[in-house]
């Protein structure tokens, strides 16, 4: 290939015989049987002994040659002398001429001159015990396991390629081996690019726009998911020499090296030119959503892969190209029946031509059937991959799929399981703890509004809401509670707030909550309220609150601007004050519903939720 | 409970009742994010942050005030004065008022008085740079994405009992979380008691009676399977004070231990003499096969159960009722979607009335359809498993299951993959060198005899024969080659063996193979021809032979019997004598040929098989 082809995007069929064409094989290895679990065989096995060693008594009894019980039974015992007696563990020391018998334990060895054995209930010894009465005839090789018989020495045991279950090591132990040659792991360097990355468990400067490093982690374990080694460099920042230094050292180590992209230029210019100098770019830039901006080549000795630097693009471009590859290095077999049939529960249009790696999570709806919803927070959302189940795949020619549309769903492993209960609506403690008890259950907060609006849409089970909106559908309530809401302040509430009229009339900085949340809708209606009092128009109060217009999503932000100081009050839950150490200034009481669809109120999840609820409604009366 | 009722054997109900009464739960621990994948969580994650923490600008261009924008469009573009840049990781250190703009590029941090955004593409800057013309007009919040707008602080993130998948993990370092608490794994024990067993690796004893300890290992890897953590006791011998002292070391360091029996009576009663006076017997023996003589019950403060010796019946019952159990305390789900459906490819009878545990083979037929046939070796058998794809369970009051009967298998995973090519018959190094070609084969080496009876009763795809043996019904060749069959004699031919004569005429010592075998048959043509040479019956030839009698069934033993210096001769091939740098006395060719199953022949792995075995005719040719 040569540059000029890099104009055009590559299609995803091309991408993946771009990544066939590198090798991400690890080589060979030899790990002790109880690491071999799950790794794959390099080489035919075959038995170098028999399984059992000898050949081996099948119960208590007597060994003894077959011939000599000849006509035996209950009536007419053959009689035979006692020679000995051969213990488990232990070589016997006789030998059995015609018309002599040994005792003998499960498991020891058969003694010479012995070819069958006879139960210890089919037999009695005489007085002094020399002699043994067999009530019964026996054949050669009765009751005796012969030597062999379970492997034989030369049977071909395990093939190459075979992925080592725990009936495989009991083969292998039953043939004495602890030690078997398998594929090694491919190791997969991970390299995340950008200045503004900061790794988990350090400090965060958000005001500088530092972000957590999600791609690191999240590939990583997508890697050993796969049947890889993940082996996390130093993240890069753009600075060009240490970015250099670091690729070059993960291609000296590794296989295959990933690089996950800052969003800055400068680091995708050091990615091409030590691409350039040092390896081959064999592709970049895939016709899919997500992921375009993807690179495939060689980087000195390793193959070389650039992931899209955004989360969730990043992810679904090393699931879709990257980890089968590496699961065919490793010898992995593709996870087995993942699949789900359903059908979308919303229109989705899309126009750009690109193959479509749609996230989606899946609702079971009353009927029994499955409904596939996208799931998407924006390119820039890193974890909206955590609310699905799996990906629906959409050609380039396809730009417009009706509601109802028959679709399959590829779940991100066999092990998904698609929430027994599915719910949207308005963020509430109270209702989160109930979560808890629930078994698997999903929630979005999206707020109150947008909760009705997807509920009346027929997607989710159910929805919270709060707040004077009212469904213009039908639905079923299955519980409501109360919650006292208003400002929430610093602890001791040193500026003496006692209520919003002090926002109003005083010098006080306040953050409010989005539109979507009933408590701002709550906040409204106090605000009509005040205004009518007052006898102004809502505008003049709303204007003279300092932070009115500013709204944050998350119910427990405006508490932690608090804490930080940015503001004297926050709107918000008397539970997220005392939670969090602060003061509160109630406005009021605002009841919170959880309403049902109403196809789905016989839904296991469903019904679970309204028991649950029926506690946290009497826990208030 | 008390003694009195274990004189009935329990029913598996009762036995599940019984563990799932005894507690292995192994408590909660932290561990690092990168090590979190697959664990499950104990408490209810909240976010403690927004993500992203701030404002941010979703692309490259300039951060203004939305309403300074109004009505600009490309033929009137509004005019702003830039006043600074914010880059990624940067704080920015300008604030906007009315008609400026700041230069901005993706993932930085939005200025104070910036409310949107526009991308570089719909702008210019004028001459001098320091104006930007925007040429679209904008709405507050356009291209930014808002703080907590992906993850919003106080935000249930992730529930109790998550098993954590790599969108998780994504998840969790967004929000910088770098530890998780999480399901300890709980630790099991494993004692293997018996005087005869030794650990794969060590050198064996066989003319001791010595055998592998294959439950050791096996247990382990099914503990580990199911989510445990397995710890290897050494083995305990039959003395008491030591296995008492390691049963009890096992109990104080372990959540559940798990012994599996020696054969001998001595070690039962030690286990049931700790258990009485350090603990409590709940249930002995269960009425399941195999699996009968199983122990439940508490050891000081951890849970006991006992398995049955044999490593079939030992696994079986682990897997039946003591993985269910340590899955549960582990948290991990159930595998999914792991039964197949098939018909049953011979007739069963099984009598005893306790509830069975079948293990059984799958294979496909000609017309798609599953076929289940038992695997069985017998009880001491200690690698069947390894031959077999899953368990079929029958009822105690069910005695007989015919041909044809649609039964459902369990498969011992969900990754479990049904053979492709399934053959039996005759052991041969060229056979077993070619399998090693193909996709996932099973091959059964039970000897040209009963191979081709298997044929013809329809369950393997393949048979390979050899001798003089011909079909009796519609079998296609799929292939044959030659082997060259003799004398395997140590290297060097010290004794001169010239034929077959020699071995009937001098006193040396012969070590033959079973009657199954194919080379068995063309021994006994040879046998028949010198009779008839010498004008004397068969059998002076075959009672002159020392060691005609004796039968071993792997194809290498008799050569290895000569290496050993138990035999001056054995039955082999050639090839096994080249190997093994034996030397050899050709007694003859013989063709070995693979036959099919008509209704096969156009299976994928038959015709797979077809085109392997045509170049292995050719190179004789």
């Amino acid at each position: 290939m040569n540059r000029k082809e890099f104009r055009d995007l590559a299609s995803p069929d091309e991408a993946r015989e771009a990544i066939d064409s590198l090798s991400l094989e690890g080589g060979v290895e030899r790990v002790p049987l109880e690491d071999a679990r799950g790794r794959v065989l390099v080489a035919r096995l075959d038995a170098e002994l028999d399984v059992p060693g000898f050949d081996r008594a099948s119960l208590d009894g007597y060994a003894l040659r077959a011939r000599d019980t000849f006509g035996a039974d209950e009536a007419d015992p053959a009689r035979l002398e006692i020679v000995g007696a051969v213990h488990a563990g232990e070589k016997p020391d006789v030998a059995l001429a015609e018309g002599q018998a040994a005792e003998i334990s499960t498991g020891a060895v058969m003694p010479d001159g012995a070819d069958a054995m006879v139960p210890v209930e089919r037999t009695d010894t005489d007085a002094d015990g020399s002699e043994v009465l067999v009530r019964t005839s026996v054949a050669p090789g009765d009751n005796v396991m012969f030597a062999g018989a379970d492997v034989a020495a030369g049977e071909r045991v395990l093939g190459p390629g075979t992925t080592i279950t725990p009936r495989d090591i009991g083969l292998l132990s039953a043939l004495g081996i602890d030690e078997v040659p398998v594929r090694a792991k491919p190791r997969v360097g991970i390299v995340s690019t950008g200045d503004e990355l900061v790794r988990p468990g350090e400090a965060l400067e958000s005001s500088r726009g530092e972000i957590y490093d999600v791609n690191s982690y999240t590939i990583a374990a997508g890697v050993e998911d796969s049947g890889g080694e993940a082996v996390l460099y130093p993240h890069a920042g753009d600075e060009q020499s240490e970015m250099e230094e670091i690729l070059r050292t993960a291609a000296d180590e590794c296989d295959l090296v990933l690089s996950s992209g800052s969003t800055s230029a400068s680091a995708v210019d050091v990615i091409y030119r030590v691409i350039e100098e040092q390896g081959e770019l064999l592709l970049h830039g895939v016709s899919v959503k997500p992921g375009k901006p993807m690179l495939i080549g060689r980087l000195d000795d390793s193959a070389y892969v650039g992931l899209p630097g955004y989360p969730v693009s990043a992810m679904m471009v090393f699931r879709t190209f990257v980890a089968p590859a590496i699961r065919e290095a490793a010898g992995v077999p593709e996870p087995a029946s993942s699949t789900v049939s359903g059908r979308l529960a919303r229109q989705e249009r899309y126009e750009e031509g690109r193959h479509r790696l749609m996230p989606v999570g899946i609702v079971t709806n009353g009927d029994g059937e499955t409904l596939v919803y996208p799931v998407d927070k924006g390119s820039g959302a890193t974890t909206s991959l955590a609310d699905a189940d799996g990906v629906v795949e959409v050609g380039p020619e396809t730009d417009y799929l009706e509601a109802g549309e028959p679709v399959t769903v590829t779940l991100f492993s066999p092990d998904v399981r698609p929430p027994t209960l599915f719910a949207v609506g308005e963020d509430d403690p109270t209702f989160a703890r109930l979560l808890d008890g629930l078994e698997n259950p999903r929630y979005l907060s999206v707020g109150s509004r947008p909760g009705l609006r997807r509920l009346r849409d027929g997607v989710p089970d159910a929805a919270v809401v709060t707040g004077p909106a009212e469904p213009d559908f039908e639905a079923v309530e299955l519980g409501r509670w109360e919650r006292e809401w208003g400002l929430v302040v610093p602890a001791g509430n040193p500026a003496e707030l006692e209520g919003l009229a002090d926002l109003v009339d005083r010098d006080l900085r306040f953050v409010n909550r989005t539109t979507d949340s009933g408590l701002r809708s709550s906040l409204g209606a106090a605000v009509a309220d005040l205004a009518e009092q007052r006898g102004v128009d809502r505008h003049d109060i709303v204007d003279a609150i300092d932070g009115f217009d500013l709204g944050l999503r998350a119910h427990e932000s405006p508490a932690r601007k608090v804490i930080a100081g940015d503001a004297d009050a926050g709107l918000g839950l008397r539970e997220t004050a005392d939670r969090l150490d602060l003061g509160f200034v109630p406005l009021g009481d605002q009841p919170i519903r959880v309403l049902a669809n109403p196809d789905r109120t016989e839904k296991e999840g469903v019904r679970e939720l309204e028991a649950a609820l029926s506690d946290v409604s009497s826990a208030q009366r």
